[in-house]
């Protein structure tokens, strides 16, 4: 008998784990568990254990021999399964994800998700789910990989009102702009080159275009706004018309352009947006290079902060799911699963285009005759707007490039000075536009 | 009786504070929770209201008016007010802060402090007297100012084991440093200019001698490492003797000076120290200026990632300290105060200097006589250190200046070179060794 007893009591001090996915992420969940399992369990007081592995095709090979008679191609292994307490999903992507992490719900299992496109679309229904049946989701993974920004924004930063979020928050695109600053390379050719090293996908649609550091920014702005923000919200611009002129007129002036999620809020409205942007040398987002990720953080009382490190990568993803699963097992100790969330509480207010302000990059070609650039600074102070930087010089023959950053505009003055511009005789090419941020007070 | 049920049922939903010390911290305390009421009651579910502020002399003016009635000279009225639930201790020093702090958890009221001095002697003691009598003890505020930074360690990184920190935790010696940087200045005159500004204090030696940083660094080793690290542990040298010389030599070769906490473990065993470091400009820490602080960390797992923003000022700090609070107030609603602690749990062991290994920048005056590098480098090949930077020039009549960058070396052997070097009949002076971070696969 005493020896059942002690056995039951040892049964209690275990927290068993489903993993879906057995990708990078979930192998490195799997390495990080074993590696860290004495301080997991110094930690938490139980020893954390996968118990089952969902995976697409068991024939396909494994990376850790030892895990081979966990795996199963059948998601009711987990979810049906009364001793696993934990769902953690890294299989990526709405189905079946979306599926799996519900019904794990509804069984009362608690789920941690790396999963930025699930949350982005349906991170509202899925918690609200979860605090119906009293169960944790977290997914500090879903963003900047192993950089714990979304405990910042929660927890570190609840008392505060958060004014303006910075992201650099897709690794492929970084990487792509980084190597083209650095040695003045073409998009096309860096991208093929990404490619090939595994830093880009065969289709970097998702990546290049924005879309993924859209859900990321989704996510940030829902938890540091308050406010349920959908990715239809989120305006989006890709990288890929990039040029490497524009890299280098750039630098002329200071700047180096950044794929950056932008989240602002000025009073009670806000805007979600991810455009490339001529981020200011004296900016520390300028600084944030390669395949890492960067969140600057602006808050009413704490002014600057930010946020660095892999944006994403095996064992740091890992890290972030990991310690997530910490704390839903400190929380299964305290029996308070659920219990601590706050979700959006404020009403959501879209700026319109006549309450974006920004200032901005503009590169244009123009006849190379006199009074041109007179012209043009002549248009745009009947728009208010004014200039702080401007560099002339010729293009080709008969041909002018001129190059201006403005001060602070407001973005419905631009593109209606955008489509004058584009109808005037003497210009002859929109070269670019970009958003600029840093190396002013604004 | 409805309605006294409705009254008992509202005076519920307030949770009372005593707030200790009405300076620069305490006044943003004050400002932020009422700035921010409606925001902190959204997301704690109550109310948060300050019942007595603690000042030494209550006849001194004081920035909020509406505050004086709250104001008292008297501890007891803070500490044995059943009504009050939380102090907020932002007196700073070690007496009368600690027998306040030990009195108020005596009582079982919850503490959130700034105090750096009084965490980095005696955080053990009250911690552990937290943990006796169920209560919280919080202290976000005593590191890093307005950044997140304990919660990073302790909750965004729990899975992982952290290697190395390295942080820039105080922002007087960083201001100077920088203007010495930008200016090419002098220590003295930079100092004079930071004390006239209220950068630094009258008596600077806190700041400026690293043992204010020194204390930031062992609360962050205890947290980081979970071994308990206490001040004495602590190797401190300041920035009293950086020269705009060293400054200038380290910018030619790459790097800047930056006074770093640095906590690194291998193995089991760790060291702690803070000292003027060469930086190389590669490192995001080279890039923090002003007085703004960065806490550098290193994960087996994660790798690295970089925590920035303001190391002090009223409404930063108060952003923290707030923060904490909100924390306290939410663990009262789930009445879980105290027990999600996590107390060091690992043995301390020190690392011998045979153990410390750091590359060296070192900088000294020699004979301007043939063969006398060589002689130097030969010196410290028998020593097993190799040079990855050299830099000769002549200096005064008859005399040159060596500079040097060493590959990774032990610090005893460094020391025994330096003990010879300061021997050797060629060499007339050691100016300055640093170490040196950054800038080079280690």
């Amino acid at each position: 008998m005493k020896q059942t007893e002690e056995e039951e009591e040892m049964e209690k001090q275990i927290v068993k784990v489903g993993l879906m996915g057995f990708g990078t992420v979930g192998t490195g969940v799997v390495r990080l568990i074993e590696a860290h399992q004495e301080d997991l369990q110094k930690q938490t007081g139980v020893s954390i254990q996968i118990k089952k592995i969902l995976v697409q095709d068991k024939s396909k090979g494994r990376g850790i021999a030892t895990m081979q008679r966990l795996i199963t191609e059948d998601p009711r292994e987990l979810l049906e399964d009364p001793e696993i307490d934990v769902i953690v999903e890294v299989i990526g992507g709405i189905q079946p994800a979306k599926d799996y992490i519900l019904a794990a719900l509804d069984n009362r299992k608690h789920v941690v998700t790396a999963n930025k496109d699930l949350m982005a679309l349906h991170g509202g229904e899925i918690l609200q789910k979860a605090q119906e049946k009293g169960c944790d989701v977290f997914y500090e993974a879903s963003v900047g990989g192993g950089i714990p920004i979304l405990r910042a924004l929660v927890e570190g930063f609840s008392s505060d009102r958060i004014k303006k979020m910075m992201g650099i928050v897709n690794g492929t695109t970084n990487y792509i702009l980084t190597k083209m600053s650095r040695e003045g390379a073409d998009y096309a050719e860096v991208l093929k080159e990404a490619q090939a090293l595994g830093y880009a996908e065969a289709d970097p649609t998702s990546d290049v275009e924005g879309f993924d550091a859209a859900r990321k920014m989704a996510i940030l702005a829902t938890l540091g706004f308050h406010v349920p923000v959908n990715l239809e919200d989120v305006s989006v611009q890709g990288i890929s018309g990039v040029s490497k002129a524009d890299i280098a007129y750039g630098k002329k002036l200071g700047y180096e352009v950044k794929l950056l999620g932008m989240a602002q809020r000025d009073d009670d409205a806000i805007e979600v947006s991810v455009q490339p942007t001529m981020v200011h040398t004296s900016h520390p987002l300028s600084t944030v290079n390669g395949v890492f990720n960067a969140v600057y953080v602006y808050g009413e009382a704490v002014g600057e902060t930010m946020f660095y490190g892999p944006g994403a990568g095996e064992l740091p993803t890992a890290t972030a799911v990991v310690s997530d699963l910490v704390t839903v097992v400190k929380n299964m100790k305290l029996g308070v699963n659920g219990r601590g969330m706050v979700g959006p509480y404020k009403e959501k207010i879209l700026k319109a285009d006549s309450e974006k302000y920004s200032r901005y990059f503009l590169r244009i070609i123009v006849r190379d005759e006199r009074g041109v650039l007179a012209q043009i600074t002549q248009l745009l102070s009947e728009k208010n707007i004014s200039l702080g930087q401007v560099l002339q010089q010729p293009y080709r023959e008969g041909e002018a490039e001129i190059v201006m950053v403005t001060h602070q505009a407001a973005k419905r003055d631009m593109d209606e000075v955008i489509a004058i511009l584009e109808e005037l005789a003497v210009v002859n090419e929109i070269k670019s536009v970009y958003r600029v941020e840093g190396g002013e007070t604004e």
